[in-house]
């Protein structure tokens, strides 16, 4: 493996670990959904998704991902995110 | 010049140039600051300040960059941000 290619696999798994930890945090608000919706929560969520797309958009810059492959982290996520907003706007 | 060097470079340049878009973000506002005080615009540089902190430590966690200068750079924002404040409470 090269140094490009060395740096290239941390990137993507410094990426995805940072994803599913926001996963996990969106995973255990889908849980308790039927608890009081706590709008912090989802703000803590929305900081977060903000921080990992800096992060990817920086790595895309400098060719550590492909554009593709950090554009599915996020979509992923979001599908996850708007599964929640379904969820709970159908307890309303 | 190492394959290693030259990311590490490329990353330096590429958090430099944020950190210069969020300088004249910090500079437009101070000099501005007899005009009546936006909330909105230090929402702005705060949320700028945090994407580049995070592209910073995703920077430093793979060794793109040193800490110390990373710090540097968050550093310096910080302080033209508290020239910022201090100029808006002598206003009022």
């Amino acid at each position: 493996m090269t140094v490009q290619e060395n740096i290239q696999q941390l990137a993507y798994e410094q990426l995805f670990k940072d994803a599913q930890e926001i996963r996990q945090l969106i995973r255990v608000q889908i849980e308790h959904v039927t608890m009081p919706q706590c709008p912090l929560y989802e703000e803590v969520i929305d900081t977060q998704m903000f921080g990992l797309s800096k992060k990817i958009e920086f790595a895309t810059k400098l060719g550590l991902i492909e554009e593709s492959k950090g554009k599915a982290l996020l979509d992923n996520l979001e599908k996850e995110l708007s599964e929640l907003h379904g969820k709970y706007l159908n307890q309303l």
